[in-house]
C-alpha cells in the first residue's frame, strides 16, 4: 500500500459530506473552518436538504459534484456512512476523513461496519483516515487545509502531530498555539482503520517541511514497522511521544477506550527507546521538548551552562538539571577571564553565571557570545527576572540574537505572567523556547539529549537489525524444555553453561559430581515448581561424594514433607560457578510488541528491584551494550568495591546468543537465564529454563 | 523574641524611605503601589529633596513626620540604611522593611552593615525584614498593604507566602494571580538577618485568615525551631515548600548566592517529612499543590474517580495517578448500578467513568453525586474536553457545584485554552481546582494524600519530640570507639550485639572461638581500614578452632601482602548471626540539621543502592516504624519469596536506642551498624562502628 498521503493532506478539492448551514453542528463546523482558513482549491458542500450553504452552492450527493473531488470529510451519522464511502468510491474520491463516532469503538456492528468501510476503500483506492476522529489539518500556505470542527487557526511550522485520541485533538492544537509552536500538519486518526501512525511516520519522514513530529498514541499496531520507520526517521528529525496506558490502571482505561491491546509498558518502552523516540511521561514535557527540538539544534552533550540576573531561579535551574542528568559546565579559564572583564565585581563567574540584579539587556548581550563560544558549554540557559531596571523585551532581544550566531541550543525563563507576554513573543517568534519556570528548560534539554546520545551511537550503525517475522502467539500447548534441550540450545548458541549431569538417584549423583569436580550443587528438575530455592530444593557447595549422597537424601526428605515429592522428575548435578556477579538474562514475549530480550541483576532479590533493561528483538551489537550501561546496579559490572570489572564481551555476547535464538526458533515464548554469573573472565549460564509453544494437537 | 508581627504586617501607618516621584525606581513603585491599592492608614513618603511625591506631603527624614508610624520601608542606596534605621529607631517606628541590597550577601563590608542594622533593631524592639528583598504585602481588606515594587494587584485569599529569593518574589505572585490563588500575606525575607521563615510560620499559624503557606526557601536556619513549629502547624493547616539546593549543583548554587551552608538534601527531605511539609519539586508543582489545599478538604484516602466525556484524557490521569501511588477506586455496586442508569449504554462505567462525546453538562451534574455519595471514593478528577455539544461553562458550573455537597476533594481539566477561559473562571472563582492538563491534578493530589496521612499517622500523637541541644559541631579531633566501648554503649541501649571478644593472637582466638561456640567470624580491629572484606580481613563460617587459627594466619598473611599488617590493632572473634536480612541503622551528622537517625538496606550492594531512609533526632516511635516501611527494600522485612517476616519490633526498638544514645551522647559524631540482622525472632547488631568528637586538647 503507498504511503503517499498528498490526496488526503494535500488535495486539490475538498468535499464536506454532511456540511450544515449551523456553525455549531460537526459538519458545519468544518465548512466553516474549510472557508475562514481560505483552503487553496473548491470546496464542495455535501447536504441533502440545502442548496447552498455557508454562501456555497451545496449538493445533494457526491456523485452530483461536477468536478473530481481529492478529499472527501464524512461528518453524518453512523448509519449513513458506508452508503456515503459507496458513492464516494464511485465519484472516484482519492482519500476519505471519517468524522462520525459509532464503529469498532462502540459495538460489534460498529466493527463490522468499520470493516466494511475499509473494504470498500481498500478495492477503490482510498486512504482512509478514521472513523470516529478529530479531523486533518495542514497549514502549509500552498494547501491550507482546516478540515477540524472547533476553533481552527492554522499557524504554519515545521511540527506535523498525530493524535489517536480526538478528544485531546482540539486541546493539543491551542495548546500548541498558544505556545507559539507552527504546526505543519495534523491528524486525528481515531480508530485507525486504514492510515496509522506509521503511514504518518512514514509520509513525515520524507516531508521537506516537516522538522519535528509528535505523537500521542493509546496503542500501537504494527511494531515491527514502527521499528523500521521510525529508527530511520529519528536519525533526521526528532520524534517526540506520549504513550499513554503506562500504569496497569491507564491500560486498562486505554483498552476499554479503544479495545486494542495494550501491550506491557516495558515492552513499549524499549520499542519507542530502540527507534530513537523521545517518550515523555506527560503532555506537557511533550509540549516543552517540542519547543526546543523544533527550533533549535540538538545538544551535543550533557553540560549545561546557565546565565541569570537572579540566584533562586539559578539554583532551581541547577538543580532541574541534575535531576534530568545534565551537569552544570566547568567553562573554560579564558571564559571565566572574560566573563570577569564584562560583569561587575559582585557578578559570580562560575555556573550559573549571576550577573546580579543590576544586570540589562547589554549584560545578556556581553556573556551570551562567551558561552556560545566557550567548547565546554553544550546548552545554554538563558535566565531574567524582571527588575524595572531594563526592559524584558530587550533582554529577549538579546536572548534570541544567539539563533544567529550559537551553533547549540538555547533555551529561555523570563519570570512573569502578564507582564513579560511581549518579551516571550520575541522569543518565540525568534525560534528560542521560553518556559514559564525554569525547571522546564531542563525538562527539555533532557528529553534532546537522549536523542542526540542516541544517535551518536547508532552513527555508521545499520538503522535496525533486519525484523524477522513475528514469533507465533503462544499456543494452548506449552511445554519446559527438559535440562538436556536446554544445555543443546545453548551450546550452539554459545552461551556458556556450567558443566552438568542429569540423575535419577543418590548413587548416580555422587558419580557424576566426582566426574564433573568438586565443589558442585545438587538440584531438582520439575516442571511445576520454578522456584526451587523455596521448595528446599537446591544445596549448593558440596564438597565430595558423601556430601551429595547426603544432601540427596535431604532434599527428597524436605520435598516428602510438604508431599511435593512427585512433581520432580530428575535431578542436576552441576558444577559450582564461579564466584561474579548475579545476573539474568532472558526472554519473554509481549502480546503486542513481540519477543523482548531482558537483561538485568539477578539472584533472590532480582524481584524485589526489577533493575531489568529491555530490547524489542532482534537487537543490535550497539543494543546489547546499552542494556549492560541501564540497569541501576551497572557499577557492579564496572567492579564494585574492590571487585575486578566483569567481562562486558562475554555478557554481550550472551545477548546476541539469545537474539540468535529468538530468530532461529520463534517458538521460544519464555526463557530465563538465573542466575548468570559475570566475572572477569567470562559469564556462565547458572541456571536456564526454556518454555516453547507448540501448536494444538 | 515575640513573633508577633502585627506590626509588619497589619501597619496602622507606614513610612517610605527614598520615596520618589518616578515610579521606575524602586521607592517610587513601592509608594505607587501603597497608594493604588489603598492601603488603609496613611503612608507618608521620605525623600530628602522633595516636599511632595505623587501628590502625597513628603518629608526630609522620618523624624520629621509628625505622626507615629509602625511601619518603614527602606529603599534608599545602602550606604544610607544603616543611619536610616537608627532615626526609626529614633522616631519610635515598630518595623522595617529593608529593601536595599548590598548587605552580607555581598561582601563581608555589607555583612558588617547587616550585624550594625540587627543591633539596632534588637536593642529597639523593631522586627526587620530584609535586607535584599523585595518587600511584603498583605491583602486584608482591612489592611491592604502592597509594599512592593513591579506589578502589584492585591487579591484576597487563604493562602501566605515566605520567599527566601527576591528575584522569584514578583514572578511567584504573578503566577498565583495568574491560577486565581488568593494571597493574603506574602513576605520576601531576602537576607532574614532578623524575621524568619520559622517566625512567619508561628505567625501564619495562628492567622485565622491564612490557611495554606507556601515556602520557597534556598536555606533554613534554626532548623529544630523549625521541626518544633512546622509540625505544629502542619496539623491544622498545609505547608507547602519548595526547598531548592536540591542537587550538588543547586546546593552549591544556592551556598555561592546565600552564602548559607546548605545542608544535604537528605537531611532536608527528612525535616521536611518530619515536620508534616509537602515538599514539591519544582515551584509548578507548589503552586499546583496549593490550588488544590487551599481550597478542598485533604482527601482521606489515595482512592480516586475520574469521570470524563473523553478517553484520552482519562488515560493520561489514570497513568499519572499510577504515578503519584494513587489507586482509581473500585466503586460500590450500587453507584455502578446507578451510573448505568443515567449513562447512555456506549458509555463506560468502570473508573474512568468515559461519558463519551455526547456527554453534557447534564451527565456531569447526574454523575459527580454518585461519587462523592460512594464512600470508596477519595477524591474526585472531573475532565471536559469541549465538544461543541454542551457550553464548557455549564460543565464548569455543574463541575463547581460539588463544592456544595461533596465532602471530598474535587479536581478538574477543561482541555483548551483561550475558548475555555471563561471555565476556568467559574472554577477557580467557586474554589475549585482547575488545570491545563490532566496529569497534574494527580501530582496535586498525590502531594495532599502525604499530608492527609502524615496527620493520620499523628493523630493522638505528641507534635514533636523534645529537641535536646544540638550535638557539638565535630571537633578537630575525633576518634573511633575500641570494640569493647561500642559494645558496653550497645549493651546500654539495648541493642543486642553478636557474642564477641577481641583478641590479639590466633591462640587467643581459638580459645575465645570455643567459649562463645561455632561456628565464629574471624575479623580485624582497625581504625584506618573500615572496608574490612575488602582487604581480606573478614572470615565467616569457622567451624572449629582449627579453622580459626587457619583464617587467623591467611588474614594476616594477606595484610602483609598489601603492607598493612601494621594498621591492625586487635582481632575479633563474634558468633555467626543468624540468617536474615541483611539491613543497616546508624547515625549521622548534617551540618545545619543536626543529628540524623538512618536505616536500610545493608550488605556489600548497600552502597549501590543507596536505600536508606533518613529522620532527624529525636525521632518518634511513629518516625522509626516510618522508616521501615519507607525503604525500596521494605517488601524483604515483610517476609519475601517464603521468607519470615522480621521482627519488627525489635527494628523499631534499634532505632529508638539508637535516639536515646544521641540524645544522651551527643559527642556521637558517626555511627554504623552494618550489617544489622534482622530475622523472624529478633535483629541482632554483627559489626559496628562509632566516632565520637572531643574537644580540642
Amino acid at each position: 500500500m503507498s504511503t503517499n498521503l498528498d490526496f488526503l493532506l494535500r488535495p486539490r478539492s475538498v468535499a464536506v459530506i454532511g456540511a450544515s448551514r449551523s456553525v455549531s453542528t460537526v459538519g458545519g463546523s468544518i465548512l466553516r473552518n474549510l472557508l475562514a482558513n481560505a483552503f487553496a482549491g473548491p470546496v464542495f458542500p455535501v447536504n441533502s436538504h440545502a442548496t447552498e450553504v455557508q454562501s456555497v452552492r451545496a449538493f445533494r450527493s457526491i456523485t452530483d459534484v461536477p468536478e473530481p473531488v481529492d478529499l472527501a470529510i464524512v461528518a453524518i451519522p453512523a448509519a449513513g456512512v458506508v452508503a456515503a464511502a459507496k458513492e464516494c468510491a464511485s465519484r472516484g474520491v482519492k482519500a476519505m476523513v471519517v468524522i462520525t463516532a459509532g464503529f469498532a469503538e462502540a459495538s460489534a456492528e460498529g466493527a463490522r461496519a468499520q470493516a466494511e468501510l475499509v473494504e470498500i476503500a481498500r478495492s477503490n483506492g482510498i486512504r482512509l483516515v478514521g472513523p470516529n476522529c478529530f479531523g486533518v489539518v495542514n497549514s502549509d500556505p500552498a494547501v491550507r487545509l482546516a478540515a477540524t470542527f472547533g476553533r481552527c487557526e492554522l499557524r504554519p511550522g515545521n511540527v506535523s502531530f498525530c493524535s489517536q485520541s480526538g478528544a485531546l485533538g482540539l486541546a493539543l492544537l491551542d495548546k500548541a498555539r498558544e505556545l507559539g509552536i507552527g504546526v505543519r500538519q495534523f491528524v486525528s486518526i481515531g480508530n485507525r482503520a486504514d492510515v496509522s501512525t506509521n503511514d504518518l511516520i512514514e509520509y513525515w519522514g520524507s516531508d521537506a517541511g516537516t522538522q519535528t513530529i509528535l505523537l500521542y498514541a493509546e496503542s500501537f499496531g504494527r511494531t515491527d514497522r514502527f521499528l523500521e520507520i521510525a529508527s530511520r526517521v529519528s536519525r533526521e528529525k526528532a520524534i517526540v511521544a506520549v504513550k499513554s496506558g503506562r500504569s496497569a490502571a491507564g491500560a486498562k482505561a486505554a483498552m476499554s477506550h479503544t479495545g486494542a491491546l495494550a501491550g506491557g509498558d516495558a515492552a513499549m518502552d524499549a520499542l519507542l527507546k530502540q527507534a530513537g523516540v523521545i517518550r515523555t511521561d506527560t503532555l506537557e514535557e511533550l509540549f516543552q521538548t517540542a519547543q526546543l527540538v523544533s527550533t533549535q539544534p540538538l545538544p551535543l552533550g550533557r553540560r549545561v551552562a546557565v546565565v541569570t540576573n537572579g540566584g533562586g531561579p539559578a539554583i532551581m535551574a541547577a538543580d532541574a538539571c541534575a535531576a534530568r542528568g545534565l551537569e552544570l559546565s566547568a567553562l573554560r579559564p579564558e571564559t571565566t577571564a572574560a566573563l570577569r572583564e564584562v560583569l561587575p565585581e559582585n557578578a559570580a563567574v562560575g555556573n550559573p553565571i549571576d550577573m546580579i540584579a543590576g544586570a540589562t539587556a547589554r549584560s545578556f548581550d556581553a556573556v551570551l557570545p562567551l558561552l556560545a563560544a566557550d567548547p565546554n558549554v553544550d546548552a545554554i540557559v538563558g535566565l531574567f527576572t524582571p527588575t524595572g531596571l531594563t526592559e524584558p523585551t530587550d533582554v529577549a532581544v538579546a536572548l534570541a540574537r544567539t539563533k544567529a550566531y550559537a551553533r547549540k541550543p538555547v533555551l529561555t525563563c523570563i519570570m512573569g505572567t502578564d507582564p513579560v507576554r511581549s518579551a516571550r513573543d520575541v522569543l518565540r517568534n525568534a525560534g528560542v523556547p521560553t518556559y514559564d519556570f525554569p525547571e522546564s528548560s531542563a525538562v527539555a534539554l533532557g528529553s534532546a539529549v537522549r536523542l542526540s546520545e542516541w544517535r551518536a551511537r547508532r552513527a555508521g550503525v545499520a538503522a535496525s537489525a533486519a525484523r524477522p517475522r513475528k514469533g507465533p502467539p503462544a499456543a494452548n500447548k506449552t511445554r519446559w524444555l527438559e535440562p538436556q534441550e536446554v544445555a543443546a540450545l545453548f551450546a550452539a548458541h554459545a552461551i556458556p553453561t556450567a558443566l552438568s549431569a542429569t540423575v535419577k538417584s543418590a548413587a548416580e549423583a555422587a558419580s557424576e559430581a566426582s566426574r564433573i569436580g568438586f565443589a558442585v550443587a545438587l538440584k531438582i528438575v520439575s516442571p511445576t515448581m520454578s522456584h526451587k530455592t523455596e521448595v528446599g530444593g537446591v544445596r549448593v557447595g558440596l564438597e565430595d561424594a558423601g556430601e551429595v549422597t547426603h544432601a540427596f537424601g535431604e532434599i527428597v526428605a524436605a520435598l516428602e514433607r510438604i508431599d511435593r515429592r512427585r512433581e520432580v522428575t530428575a535431578f542436576q548435578v552441576q558444577a559450582m560457578a564461579p564466584k561474579g556477579v548475579e545476573l539474568i538474562a532472558g526472554v519473554t514475549v509481549d502480546p503486542v510488541v513481540g519477543s523482548l530480550i531482558g537483561f538485568g541483576l539477578g539472584g533472590v532479590t532480582a524481584e524485589l528491584w526489577r533493575d531489568v533493561a529491555f530490547r524489542v528483538h532482534p537487537i543490535l551489537r550497539v543494543d546489547a551494550e546499552e542494556m549492560l550501561d541501564e540497569i541501576r546496579g551497572a557499577p557492579l559490572l564496572r567492579g564494585f568495591r574492590g571487585a575486578p570489572a566483569v567481562d562486558r564481551a562475554a555478557l554481550v555476547s550472551v545477548l546476541l546468543g539469545l537474539n540468535d535464538m529468538v530468530s532461529l526458533h520463534p517458538e521460544i515464548v519464555e526463557l530465563d537465564i538465573n542466575p548468570l554469573i559475570a566475572h572477569a573472565g567470562g559469564a556462565v549460564a547458572v541456571d536456564g529454563r526454556v518454555r516453547v509453544s507448540t501448536p494444538p494437537a
